[in-house]
C-alpha cells in the first residue's frame, strides 16, 4: 500500500516540480509590477543596437523604463535609466533631419525631472533647434525637401512629438510645440485614412484609386499595427505633457478618440491585435509591439479621462492579460514583430528592446488602472 | 482513502512548492561565499551611478568587491573589478578638493596588486596631490578655505584616508601619512563627540549647547548610523594598510577600539543598529550601511588582534546573520537607507550600491574569523 | 497511518526539491542550445578583460558567439556581438606585430555579413597591413626580427590566420592569403612534431636532444592540450573561409586530418583530453578550453567531409556529452585551464571566457552534425 502511494505521489510530485515549479516561478505566477522589472531586468542583461544606443529601439524602451519609473517608483528603473543616460553623454542619434534619431531624448528630460544638474540637455536642444527651426534634408525650410514632409512615415510621430511636447513643458518655450503642430499636421493630412480611421505606413501604402495599390489578399487596405500603435502610444506622450490650455489639445484629444473607438472594433477575441489590421488572416497570431502601444494609449485615456471607462476597460484587460502571456519565464517579452515597415509575422522567441518598451509602457498605464478602482 | 491522502499531498506540495522551493534555493540557504557572491552578481546587473561610475558609491562598493576577492580568490570578483578600472580609464572622479571622489582608487590600488603593468596609477597620484599638497577650495592650503577643514562631514574619513594609506604603502611614500594624519586629527577634534564616543555627521549636529541645537524627539543628540559607519569602517581600511611601526598608529587603533566598546553597547538585541543611534525608536528596524560597516570593523579589530575574540566574536555573529536575512532570493541586499547626511528609514526594498559594498565588507571579514576557528 | 505517509513524503520532498528542483532546471536538463545560450548569457553578465575589451580571451570567446549565431540563428547571439563591437568601435587591439590582438576582428567580420554598413572595417584591415605587409618588430620584414618568426608561438595559429582568410573571402584580396601561407609554413616547420603529430607550443618545447630539453615525469615531451586546440581549431576556421580552389588547401585539410587522427588516439575515456597530452596522469582531469577546441574542429571535419563520420562521431558525441558536464547550473563553463603556456590543472570553479568560446564552437558543430542525421 505505501508502495502504491509513493508512487502515485512521485507520478504528481514529477508533473508538478516539472511544471510548476521546474524553472523557479513562472511569469504567470509574477504579479504585474514583478512581470514588470523582469521584463526591464531581462532587457538590460541583453542590451541591442539597431545603430547605436540612442537609436529608436532604445528610445522606445526607455520611454517604457521611463514610465515605469514613474508608475512604480522601483529604483531599479530609474538606476537604468541613469546609467543609459551617463553612458549616452546624454547625447540624441546624429542625424538631426530624421525623427528616428531623437526618440531617446523622453529618456533624457524625464531624468532630469528627478534630479538637477545631473542631465545635460543641451545636445537635445541643438537637435531639435536643426530639426524644426533650420533648414535639413526633410524640413523643407527653405524651400527644398527631399521627401513630401519631414515626418513621411507614421512612426516619426512617436518618435519626436513626445520629445517636443516633453521639451516645451520643460522650458515653457511654446514655439516648439508650434512647429510640431505644423509638421504634426502635415503628416496627418498625408496619411490618416477617413474611411477606416487609420493611418497607412508612408505614401507608398495611400491608395490612388488605381491599379499599382498596395492590396491585402483579402483586397483589403495595408494598415500595419505596429504603426499604427506609433501614432495612437504617441498621442498619449504628447497629451501626458502638452499644456491643458494648449490650443491645438482637442485635435490630438479627438484623434486618440478617434483611433481607439476604431481599434476596439479590431481586436481579436484572444485580446492582441494582428500585424495587418484588416487582414488578420494574413499573419493569424497576437503581437505584442502594436497590441502594447494600443494598450498603452487607451489605458491611459481612460485614465485621463478622454475614453469612457466601461466601454473601453474590458479592452485593455483583455489585452494586457495576452500581453503577460507573451513574456516567458525568464523575463522575455516574445512575439514581438522584427524592425520592419509592413506586417510581417512574429513568433514567441522574436523579441525587441522596443517590444519590452511596449509592454513597460501598457504595463504602466494598467497599474494607474487599478490604483484607480 | 488515496484520494484522501493526495489531498492531503497536494495541499503540502504547494505549501511547500511555494514556500522553500518557489523561487530557487532560498538566499537562507546559500552559504556566506554564496550569499556573497550574488549580492556582487545582482549588483554588477544594476549598476548605479549617483553621478558618475567614479563617484563615492561605487567606490564603497567596489572596496567591498576587493576584499571579497581577498577573502576568497574568487575570480568573478577580480572580473567584475578589472572591467569596472578600464572603463573608468583608472580615473577618480574630478573634483579634487572632495574626498568623495578618490574613494573608487582604493579598488584601483587593489587591482595593481594582482597584475602589473595594467593599471594606470598616475591619475589617481596626481588627484592626491592636488587634494594634499596644493591649494585647493577647502584645504586650507595657502590660508583660505570654505569649510572648517578638508574632510569636514564624517564620512569624508571612509572615503580618502584609506585610499592614502594604501597609496602610501604601495609607494613607500611617507609624506601621503603625515598629510592624511593631519586633516584626519582636524575631523576628529571638530566631530567626535567625548562623552557619546561616536562623530557627529558634521558641526550641524555638534552640541554648541545652546537652544539651536538639534535633538532627536527622545532628547538625545543625532549621531548618525552610517555616518559613524564611514568612521570605524574607514579606521579598518586604514590600519589593514598602515605600516605597523607608523608613529600614529596607535592613534587609529585606540579610536577603533573606543567606538567599538561603544557600538557593542547600543546593538539592539537583532544584532542590528538602527539609522539614529540614540534614538533607535525613530526608525525601529536594522539598517545594513551602517550595521554591516560595524560588523565589517569590529570583525577586523577581532581578526587583527585589537579586540577580545570572546568578547566581540558574539556582536558579528549576531550581526551578521541579521545582515544575511536582508539580502532576497535574488541577491538584492535590502534595508539600505537610500543616500543622505542623517537618520532617515529604510525598507526591504531600499538597496544601494554602497549597502551591497557593506555586505560584502563586512563578510569578507566574517569568512577570514571562520577560517581563524 | 497517514501521519506515516506523510512522513515518507517528506523526505522524498526533500531529497527530490534539493535535488533535482532545488536551483530550479539544472545543466543536464537543457537541450544543446539551451546549454549554449545559458554559457553566452552567463559570461555576457561576467566580462572579463585580461588586457581590454578587445584582447585575445574576448577575440576567442567572440568567435563561438559568432559561430554559435550562424548554427542557431538566436538574436540573443547577434545582439551581444553589435553590442560588443559597436563599443570597441570595430577596433583590434593595438599591437600589430601580435597575432593575438586581431583575434577579436574575427567577429567583426561576421557581424559585417548580417548587416550592411554597420561595421567599420578599416581599422581591420590597416591592423592586418601592419602585421604581414609592413616591417614589424617580429615579422622580419626589412630582416629584423625579435623572434624566430611572426607567428613563433602556436596560439598564434587561432589568433590571426581565421582572421585572414575571412578577411581576404570577404574582399577577394588573395595577397593575404599568399602573406598568410607563408607565415602558417614557418611556424608549422619550427613547431609541429613530425613523430608525434602534435605542436610544440613554443620553441622552448622543441627538443634539441641535448639535457636541456623539457620533459614531462614520465620523459615524454610536453604537448600542451590548448596549444593543440588552437592549431586545429584555427584550421577548421580557416578552411571555414579558404575559397575552394586554393592552391594551398588541401596542406590545411592534411593538417586538420593528422592531428585529428591523433588526438582521437590519446583522448581520454571520459571523453576529454587531459592539459598535457602524453602525461595525463599529471593533472588527470578533462579540461575544457583544449577539450572544446578540438571537438570542434573534429565535427568541423566531419561536417565537411574531411573525416569519417563512422570513425569520429563517437569521439566527438563523447567529449560533447563531457563537456556539457563541465557547465554548472547557472550556465557557467568550468575546468577551463587559466591564461597560459604549458600544461596546468583546472577545477571545476576555473572559468575563462575563451574556455565558453571554445564550448560554443564545439555545440554549434555538434548541432550540424544533429542536423545532419
Amino acid at each position: 500500500m505505501r508502495l502504491l502511494i509513493k508512487k502515485s505521489i512521485c507520478v504528481l510530485l514529477v508533473s508538478i516540480l516539472f511544471g510548476a515549479c521546474y524553472a523557479g516561478p513562472k511569469s504567470k505566477e509574477w504579479n504585474d509590477k514583478q512581470a514588470m522589472v523582469k521584463a526591464m531586468e531581462w532587457q538590460e542583461q541583453h542590451p541591442i543596437f539597431a545603430l547605436a544606443p540612442t537609436d529608436w529601439t532604445n528610445g522606445v524602451y526607455y520611454k517604457g523604463v521611463s514610465e515605469a519609473f514613474r508608475a512604480t517608483n522601483d529604483q531599479r528603473y530609474l538606476a537604468a535609466l541613469k546609467t543609459m543616460g551617463y553612458r549616452n553623454d546624454w547625447k540624441p542619434l546624429h542625424r538631426t533631419h530624421h525623427a528616428d534619431d531623437i526618440s531617446i531624448s523622453y529618456s533624457y528630460l524625464f531624468i532630469s525631472t528627478t534630479r538637477r544638474n545631473l542631465v545635460d540637455l543641451k545636445p537635445t536642444k541643438d537637435w531639435l533647434d536643426k530639426h524644426l527651426m533650420e533648414a535639413n534634408e526633410w524640413n523643407g525650410i527653405g524651400g527644398e525637401s527631399k521627401m513630401p514632409t519631414l515626418w513621411w512615415w507614421c512612426d516619426a510621430l512617436f518618435m519626436a512629438p513626445p520629445v517636443i511636447a516633453y521639451y516645451a513643458e520643460l522650458t515653457g518655450e511654446k514655439k516648439y510645440l508650434d512647429a510640431m503642430h505644423k509638421y504634426y499636421k502635415e503628416t496627418y493630412d498625408l496619411l490618416f485614412d477617413q474611411e477606416e480611421k487609420l493611418f497607412a505606413r508612408d505614401l507608398r501604402y495611400v491608395w490612388k484609386g488605381n491599379e499599382k495599390d498596395i492590396k491585402e489578399e483579402n483586397g483589403q487596405k495595408v494598415f500595419w499595427s505596429r504603426g499604427n500603435g506609433w501614432v495612437i502610444g504617441g498621442l498619449a506622450l504628447i497629451l501626458e505633457h502638452l499644456p491643458a490650455d494648449y490650443e491645438h489639445r482637442s485635435y490630438y484629444e479627438d484623434l486618440l478618440k478617434t483611433m481607439a473607438a476604431r481599434l476596439k472594433e479590431i481586436q481579436h477575441e484572444d485580446g492582441l491585435w494582428r500585424t495587418s489590421l484588416l487582414s488578420p488572416e494574413s499573419y493569424n497570431h497576437g503581437e505584442v509591439s502594436g497590441s502594447g502601444l494600443y494598450t498603452f494609449a487607451i489605458a491611459w485615456g481612460i485614465n485621463n479621462g478622454l475614453l469612457d471607462k466601461n466601454e473601453y476597460e474590458p479592452v485593455v484587460i483583455k489585452a494586457w492579460e495576452a500581453l503577460r502571456t507573451c513574456q516567458n519565464d525568464e523575463g522575455m517579452v516574445g512575439w514581438v514583430q522584427n524592425i520592419g515597415d509592413s506586417p510581417k509575422p512574429a513568433d514567441a522567441g522574436s523579441w525587441q528592446n522596443y517590444g519590452t518598451g511596449a509592454f513597460l509602457l501598457a504595463g504602466s498605464e494598467m497599474l494607474k488602472l487599478q490604483d484607480n478602482k
